[in-house]
């Protein structure tokens, strides 16, 4: 599998071709992966919207400083961490384990007590820190996992959170929106795929110990 | 490419076999996925660091709850956000694109400005946890691109980052570890790789607008 040439291909796409959509099944694909990443004790403190309205995708953008990625992409994926994470999301989470794995939940109890251990013992603001790392975790799957698909995207942080949570209501959910990623195909004529990647070189970033 | 199939094939692996090297090949495919991440304007504010050696591992590992994968696996790989993430990172990374691109650094100042007015306009603080989180995207780029090669990994935030950042003498070079992941093959008798997956079901996690 030739991840290197996948990576390489991708790039953060500015203009995305409006009249290519992908297919249900692609998007399956894509969500499934992003669903398979790896997240702290496996908790996955977050929920995925997937945007496809073409009125709140305008008002989206207008949070987003116009950029046309958002009502031009086939679809933007918007990441929202929990605000709101509880014990209550630990015995949710061990129940999920006990059925999947089908073990009795009470074999999980040491598991479960440790798990809620950490979300007591930290404050609110840390736990929604946290989540959002989560949900970063899971962006990173799709964005390699669309490229390796040949599919577009385009990670994107600079909206107003606060609009995007008003416009999506996702404050009385116990949410908030960290970061999304518009995803589809490139624009022929967007540039920018043109250019080289600029990235440090390995000496300058990784050191080894 | 059959990328569902190998991010199945992964898991938080939690025994290695200790006898298994990683090739400097893999190694250096790994640390160049990892390296092709997407950060926010392109940044990268942070730093890698690959542990080799065994008398600094036994001590890392004392600090992350004596967990066996810091010793075992064949690499222990350690993202470092920036804590003072600056106008000059901005300064180097616009010296970075117009060599790798060649075009003139002037033709980069309205971009530069706009990168120096979010990072003068944040605290020291948001500017680590923004610094942190683009970190969590390259974890994520690395734990999917190590699965393709079928190399096992662990990615784990259960240690004490004042103790790592005091072991690998982080703090004076402005960094502070934030996650890490082990990396090598998994023991045989490592009965987790036999465990179903737990995940939220798609309808669970995922809203379509």
């Amino acid at each position: 599998m030739d991840i290197l040439k996948s990576l390489k291909w991708r790039y953060a796409t500015k203009k995305f071709d409006s009249s290519k959509k992908i297919t249900e099944n692609q998007l399956n694909l894509l969500l499934e992966a992003t669903n398979l990443a790896a997240t702290s004790y496996g908790l996955q403190p977050f929920q995925i919207l997937v945007v496809e309205d073409k009125a709140i995708r305008e008002k989206l953008k207008a949070a987003a400083w116009n950029q046309t990625q958002v009502t031009d992409a086939s679809q933007v994926i918007i990441f929202a961490a929990k605000t709101n994470l509880s014990v209550g999301d630990v015995d949710e989470f061990v129940e999920r384990m006990s059925k999947i794995r089908k073990i009795p939940a009470d074999s999980l109890a040491e598991y479960a007590g440790m798990m809620k251990n950490t979300i007591q013992t930290r404050t609110p603001e840390v736990l929604t820190q946290w989540a959002a790392r989560q949900a970063y975790i899971a962006l990173g799957f799709l964005l390699v996992s669309a490229a390796t698909q040949e599919i577009d995207a385009c990670p994107m942080e600079g909206f107003d959170p606060a609009v995007f949570d008003e416009i999506l209501d996702l404050k009385s959910k116990g949410l908030t929106s960290v970061v999304m990623a518009t995803i589809g195909y490139r624009a022929a004529d967007d540039h920018y795929q043109q250019l080289a990647k600029v990235r440090k070189e390995l000496k300058d970033i990784v050191t080894v110990i």
